[in-house]
């Protein structure tokens, strides 16, 4: 069986990735852009690569309580190699942490479609979409927090999008849709919403909406398991008091069997 | 029980790293040079952030065929989210498939240790730690390569090195030992190697040796996983023509129970 | 915050895992009807207890070639504990490796309730079933296999279920859907369909379909990590000539930067 | 290449498991003597198969505070399929927590057989094997427990060992260690030191010691993932009040780029 790929090519003395040798990008090309490049095929454009670097960035650490953090830290405390405690967090990216990147994206970009179609405002659309969800049962993911009102970074990758005029349809139906809950009640833009929103207007197919928050939060990872492993003694884990048995109480084995 | 941590501060619209609130860090950082400063404690300067960057690119990528990739692929075709793949292959960075840097940096920061307090040169350092390896069975793992006799990569590694004034006493030392193993048998420093050398240069802690190359791949890993997902059909899998059974022939059950 | 479970208490010396003490059960119930003990809540009977080991050591192993075992293989070669190269394994454990059992119970246990509200035929609701899915553009899991066509691991489950009077409404249906495939062309019931219409007929929740897999399987991937780690040099990987790289040839990056 | 095994043949409705046709293991032979056939190579006698049911049973689950069950069940609020959710799991199943079964039948293989070599009495050779790990800077692993100081799956273990005439120099080595702590300060045998003693006495090698562990707890994160997805909201995680931040407070980043 040949197992063919597009990605990089590997001969004696001579490996290049996507149509570029190796040697030439590293210390040239920045790693955010390398990472464009992998995905896309093409090297950014300056504008372009500004911004792939902001969105990783953003995704790097939100201290240790979110799941991905937290199970990096009880694996790296069990006696593991640093790369076998990262990947349990890697693990933990999914559709609820994490995954608003995806979900939203592929929201947006189904409903940015529909819009130019049918030549709607960004209002319309977005009092559509939401009605839709809205009638299916579901929720837009990418808004509200359960901490920031305000999420700093949302605010600085929006800022960031519109210096670098990168903000297209995605971005703008998405602050529709932001503005149309204010009408009710303020659930206003998180990080998620916010990247999801970029790497549309960027043109990424919103299955990769995971990635980009995976690979940032990866060095976050490696720096939580390494302070774990280094500042903490092994085997961390819950006192019994913080946690209640409520199953059956005890059976007499000897009726049963 | 409270959980420590010197990474990052959470509190309401307020996210605070090693210091630095993430908004001010978000497009005015390089990804790599947060790497850094979450790893290390304190932004790099200008020479540090460039030699950083580029040792998480050379990482990128060599193709399917590495364990790593090959995990990532098997595992995407299999029909999982894309962290669960790239996960697996973070998995496979095991003592032999990026675990060189990890033992190389050991090794070397040892040696420096030693040949600093007893003040040998280079050459009798590098002379005396592969004897004492070689009586103790050891090999010196970053030398030599399965494909490369002159990795580019490594080329470029320390022409950046010396480039932003970095090297030292650990690059020097790796470059005494390849000399003293071309004194028999050419045996190269590979980009593992390389790695090891530089990163005890700027100082890093050797237990930190997988997770440089962890990061840099991780960006490959998704480019695998997503071409996999995208351009292959589900559950790929060798032939059975590839398989060669030397167990046993069939016994009758019957006899044993 | 406080963890509630009721699956084991643990005291002092005390050890009550669903109302039994471990202590009774060891030696005394078969694993296989502990882990039914662990999910249902309740020990099994006689006849369940076989039957679901008879479940689980269907799934031991399927040779090398499945995903599940090839990742194993493959992270194991790479210097990483036992663990780490099993967790590789069961990663691949996905929609279509091992997740037919799941999606074939979850349409079996809707459509048999359809069956018995209306009163159908087991030959009318196996019809309806079908054509429903096709004309979703789906298919039916569950049916067919890459080599095998009549697989005896589905003979012999069939077998019990019959000789323990499990057999019910799902495994008939589950006939009933065979005879219909086999009126255009046979499409016999593999493994996992054979699997999930059992595990239906017993009453488990079709979400814990892949779980059954998972586990017979962790026993045979064991054997494999095992077998790899002390027959095979480390780093085993493909060779070049397998591999084709199709992507862009050499570009000049000075052109593009 | 050609992937050599010895596991299990797979040829057209034909599937050969160390000898043995599957569908005469399946409800014939119980899944832990199907697990000793994988690793063994051979069928285990009746004894053989009642104690490695035990050994497994024993592993089942320990509520949910361990690393391995608190990984599983983080992730799974993550949103993320079930085999993902264990597969983290055992992730932490580490040098700290099931590693000292691997450790403690290394130590006992290794001084059982200088004690047969120099014809010494248990006492000589657990006072010996004591002062020598003692004089290493080491302790010996399988003994004490942060809660239990007379743990009921040990108790138990040892009793079927007896009972089945397993017990063999390994066990007794083990007791006259527990004796011999016991002159000093109780440190009662641990179940990691009694499921080490046992796989020692029956002739297991030691690097397959976190496997026994492993595969029983396998069924316990499968309950408690399960268990977590249907009973918990997603994304379970810490309150902010649980964590303390302790890194630098703000600088100003115009300082420092």
């Amino acid at each position: 069986m040949v197992w063919k790929s597009g990605i990089t090519l590997i001969e004696p003395n001579h490996i290049v990735t996507r149509g570029y040798r190796q040697e030439d990008l590293i210390g040239s090309v920045p790693f955010a852009s390398v990472f464009f490049l992998l995905i896309k095929g093409r090297l950014p454009d300056e504008r372009e690569a500004r911004m792939m670097d902001a969105i990783i960035t953003s995704s790097v650490d939100h201290g240790t309580t979110p799941p991905s953090t937290h199970a990096t830290r009880i694996v790296a405390s069990a006696g593991v190699p640093l790369p076998t405690a990262v990947a349990a967090g890697i693990l933990a990216v999914g559709d609820v942490h994490g995954g608003a990147i995806e979900d939203s994206a592929r929201i947006l970009q189904e409903w940015v479609k529909k819009m130019k179609k049918e030549n709607w405002s960004y209002e319309q659309t977005a009092r559509d979409l939401l009605n839709n969800l809205k009638s299916a049962g579901k929720y837009m993911p990418g808004f509200g927090h359960r901490i920031h009102t305000a999420d700093p970074r949302t605010k600085k990758l929006f800022a960031l999008a519109d210096e670098l005029g990168i903000t297209g349809d995605h971005i703008r139906l998405t602050k529709a849709i932001e503005e149309e809950f204010a009408k009710t009640k303020a659930l206003p833009v998180n990080v998620d919403g916010a990247i999801a929103a970029i790497i549309s207007d960027m043109g990424f197919d919103w299955r990769l909406g995971k990635a980009f928050f995976l690979l940032g939060r990866c060095a976050g990872l490696i720096a939580h398991a390494y302070e774990e492993m280094t500042r903490e003694k092994p085997m961390r884990r819950m006192c019994e008091q913080e946690v209640e048995y409520d199953g059956p109480w005890e059976r007499d084995l000897a009726k049963n069997v």
